[in-house]
């Protein structure tokens, strides 16, 4: 078969039904994404390709790497275009990676071009896609897919008017996407081994909040403060990432004494920021209750592994690694307590390392009911570098197996580029041909209403259903 | 494909001649399960679905609570009907996960019902089904697998009058039914983190054994007299269910405290409940190797993490999950252990994380050749959250690879229900497919003797080898 | 199918095509193994299939136990044939095992034996082949498959005579097979809980490097003088078989104290044991750096649990298995060390437990770019108990997912056993089969000079030019 041909991953004549009848056109809710608000508010038009699929992008950067590229043409102070003859050169050599589908998919897609991207095709690649995106707004992109919603990744301190400026837009009716924050208070706890960078965001939270702060209480005082202008923002959901949930029960005293040392430029010790890791996640989750937003936490990663890379570039440089940090104990310890005093709010568990896959999935299934609804607590989607054919096969059928896929709010794509949402693409036709396959095989009912029911819940509906962004109507 | 048609998961024609022609007829041992013993010997009768589905079993359980079921309708106070209404529209819901598949082959093989089970067919189900269990003793529903022997899982301090009851019908020629207890002396050691559970299952144990436990040597010895009532009763085996064993050497002392702490109700360190435990399994396991008895260790669950449900249903609730703990180097001492001294009896690990599936299979390889026999230590099967089809590949892909097929004792219910024989059924199909498929693309030679002589052993022949439960010769 | 048919593990029409046109025919670098130099370089010719096959394979021996062979036809004093017939005897119960595979391809493709063995073929099997070994010196065992390059693991304290000698044949242009040592210093620390081993070990290095080791210092005084031997010799890589890496910084300190104690018949304390594995470690990183060798990282065995059989047979007996040691901390920081001194050398990280497969593939990533080529950090081919048609699928899925297939330097035996090169097909055909099957199915694209391209750098080019052997000319 042709390469990405129209029945790409579809392996069966009921996956192709499903995938072109029902899963394409529907619309996309990215609930969890790193897009640029302002380059969204502001209909940013990229100036080149390079711009758009390499500025950020520490996936490529990765490949670039691997196959043996300069720094200079990764991060350094190549020119765009050179960058680009640097990355088209690796993209041959990442066959079966899941950048060699996506970059040729975006091409399909955005541009129309079906061109196979290496050196001898990168200058004629470049000069057309050039040409069409200075046609091509972000907000087109995203039309491109249908996306109705973007769940932006924002810190505490930050200025949402860039939300702002396109909810002013969504309600005078001049456009039909929504873009909301989620509240990221990472900084408050994983920054404490820094207490220059510390206290660098807690000034900003001070101006942001308008609050002092100079305790515990005064901190957590500032994240709820802050917190509301995320709620007029449009916010449903927060985000945390760390490496895992300390095992241990709630200690204020400890999280205060972490803040009094943080404060005057010392780095408190390891059972202070687990207390005050605490203290964070257990007044957000209770923000979360009480309001009906989701949870999500993104467990696992070790940060930064490469000094000498995160010397030269910065964080999010490409030398982030899965973790293998012990996750059940800490995390049933903080459900339970949330579930046991009645404030356990709608929760995402997101895993990065595969391994632990079926813990999560089981995991998330013995915290159901403490909410009236369908997958209170849900495994969340392959991510990061689960988010590949593979990664998504297995989440899929691990919960499946182990929990519940008709409840799954499904795909997102946590990217940095606009065009990342033939992703959305990859996880459709795969979850396609996972149900087409089994009802084929006798493993489920060929029951084509129950089938498309499936399919369009775990595209769409549940994750309609789940956040309540209040998607415009003209998304059904 | 008709939804569970006749050669339903017998994806090629070598599968479906072996599990049709050889597979399918063979008797079931069912050596570890917790129906209960009293139910079998009365023979009873159940009066309706949801008592023989629903009042018990957590996995269906977990699967309503995932669906948004609220707890009236699982555990609470709705009626039998109102429950299986509740059951019934969870189960359209439930697609690719092993229960939509289990239900409807328990409809199917013991009913005779085709029917999607869904609210709209509900009512016809319920009375069909009730109108057929009124003439369906419990007998007669493992009667329909041909099930030659139940090892339910018993307490110490249990009565075993059922099993002496069904045992006076099997030598008086009444029943060609064996019902074998297994010895599970967990409360010895798991409950010394409660010791008024603790004190209270001690005083049923010397009511059972009729001796007095005020020391670790008389705890040993009520357990070795309790185990000689099992012995009587047709006892082949012991079963241990822990989160992982000790990596510390034995240590009578300090097991001798936690017993004289626990009987003045206070809760032992961990360490000396490390030493109990071990003290429990060291004897256990060397009783077993003396009479040839097998031992089982149920390896990493994580209990009871949904406090609020606990408080409301009690244990076995449905809120235990994998645990994460490291396994191999205490389990590894001990194996070690006994394997030095000459104790190591038969053994069969199971693990219920699945990323520890290989570690399992390879650290049975290390052990074998204490015995004379074949398959001395056994990686046991998919187990519990694992018993669904992805989970029973993977572990018969695994043990082939890392261990030896052959051998292997196979399949097991670990069930509550007497209708759990369709994974029986499900294991057998998906071991012919395996087979199969290898036969025809090459992997291994396509000669049906050789085949068949494979699948019939781990089906039913290496069971009844091993365990020694002396079936009833009508089995063959 | 036939049992290993010409297309075995070739599902598709490309497969074969790469198989037979591109993979087949490439000579094989087989650049970690565990061969005798002494019978290479003597083109030593085996008495019998029992010298060739069963008297170093503790693979087989664990298959042999399994299956209830006794020890005395194992590794006892059963007479060869006995013991081979034991082993024919064996060899039907290990269907779906990769020794079932294995030992058929070795049969068909050095003997031309297309038989099936058990005990009724085993007469006939025996006397056929000891037949053929006596005209079939190791030498041509090697080149049966084009072997260009022999990679052994070697002790610093080995005289490397055998290496000279054949490296003297290579020159004058008696033979075109190169034989490499590897540095493999692991008694170094490995030894530590050991002192008398440990100093027998350090007598023999003195003896080697014609050096007192007095000392922390002394002892990588003598280390480095060994290893200028081992350049002279033509080797090009270290090799490190550990548990896991100590997550502590460098102290040589605590290192040498290790020294003291251990040369006075003393065990060290752990962290002291850690320091000098560290010392070790990083000294010999740096020297591979300089020179530009590989680093070679074996990770995660547990040894000699089997304390019965370590007593009776002695170490290699069967009885490693499998370790859940956490990996990832430890190793960042040694590589993160490493590379932040400009050190990083080479190196190939290999996992034992497959649970990690991930953890390692996106380690590897983090530490590309400290050199100027491709893959100079590299996630190692499946291993030991992982070498095996699942465990290669899935290190090759997991590599090309999460890394880059298309630097990888493929497989390797790491046998004891001058047949095993039936690995390096099995790898071959596994890997074929795999690009097929993407390209027929639109993954990637069907562009056969991009494939062959990928298949044969991975089988072979990437080799040759990461090691740097110097293969001769006629290999290509």
């Amino acid at each position: 078969m042709a390469f990405l041909h129209p029945d790409y991953l579809l392996s069966n004549p009921t996956a192709s039904r499903l995938y072109h009848g029902t899963a394409e056109p529907l619309p996309i809710i990215d609930y969890h994404n790193h897009l640029s608000p302002k380059e969204i508010a502001e209909n940013h038009i990229y100036p080149n390709l390079t711009e758009v699929w390499l500025s950020g992008d520490h996936y490529k950067w990765r490949g670039m790497r691997w196959a043996g590229v300069a720094e200079s043409h990764i991060t350094g102070n190549a020119d765009p275009f050179e960058k680009f003859q640097a990355w088209a050169r690796t993209v041959p050599k990442l066959l079966r990676n899941p950048l060699h589908a996506w970059t040729h998919m975006e091409l399909r897609r955005y541009f129309g071009i079906d061109l196979l991207l290496s050196e001898h095709t990168a200058k004629e690649i470049w000069d057309e896609a050039n040409r069409q995106l200075a046609q091509m707004p972000v907000r087109s992109m995203l039309a491109r897919y249908r996306v109705a919603l973007v769940g932006t990744t924002d810190d505490p301190a930050d200025n949402l008017q860039h939300h702002h400026a396109l909810d002013k837009e969504f309600r005078a009716g001049k456009t039909n996407l929504r873009m909301a924050p989620t509240f990221r208070p990472d900084m408050a706890h994983n920054a404490l081994g820094d207490p220059q960078a510390w206290n660098t965001w807690v000034g900003r939270l001070e101006d942001a909040a308008d609050l002092r702060v100079d305790s515990l209480e005064s901190l957590i005082g500032a994240l709820a403060k802050a917190r509301l202008e995320f709620a007029v923002a449009g916010a449903k959901a927060s985000d945390h990432g760390l490496s895992r949930l300390p095992d241990c029960e709630p200690d204020a005293k400890l999280a205060a004494s972490a803040v009094r040392k943080a404060l005057k430029g010392e780095v408190p010790i390891q059972h202070e920021r687990d207390a005050l890791t605490l203290e964070v996640l257990n007044a957000t989750a209770k923000w979360n209750h009480a309001e009906g937003w989701t949870m999500q936490l993104h467990l696992n990663p070790l940060r930064n592994v490469n000094r000498r890379l995160l010397a030269a570039v910065g964080a999010d440089a490409g030398c982030d690694v899965m973790g293998d940090e012990r996750q059940v104990n800490g995390l049933a310890r903080f459900l339970g307590g949330l579930d046991e005093e009645g404030h356990l709010p709608q929760t995402i568990l997101y895993n990065l390392n595969p391994a632990d896959n079926q813990l999560f999935a089981v995991l998330a299934g013995a915290f159901q009911g403490s909410g009236a609804n369908a997958g209170h607590v849900q495994w969340g989607s392959a991510w990061w570098f689960l988010d590949q054919e593979d990664g998504m096969r297995r989440q899929i059928d691990d919960l499946s197996n182990l929990g519940q896929l008709s409840a799954f709010v499904g795909m997102l794509t946590d990217s940095r580029s606009p065009l990342s949402f033939v992703r959305h693409e990859m996880f459709r036709r795969i979850l396609c041909d996972m149900v087409g396959k089994d009802a084929e095989s006798g493993r489920i009912p060929d029951d084509q209403e129950l089938l498309a029911d499936l399919v369009s819940r775990a595209c769409y509906g549940n994750a309609k259903d789940y956040f309540g962004f209040g998607i415009h109507p003209s998304f059904g």
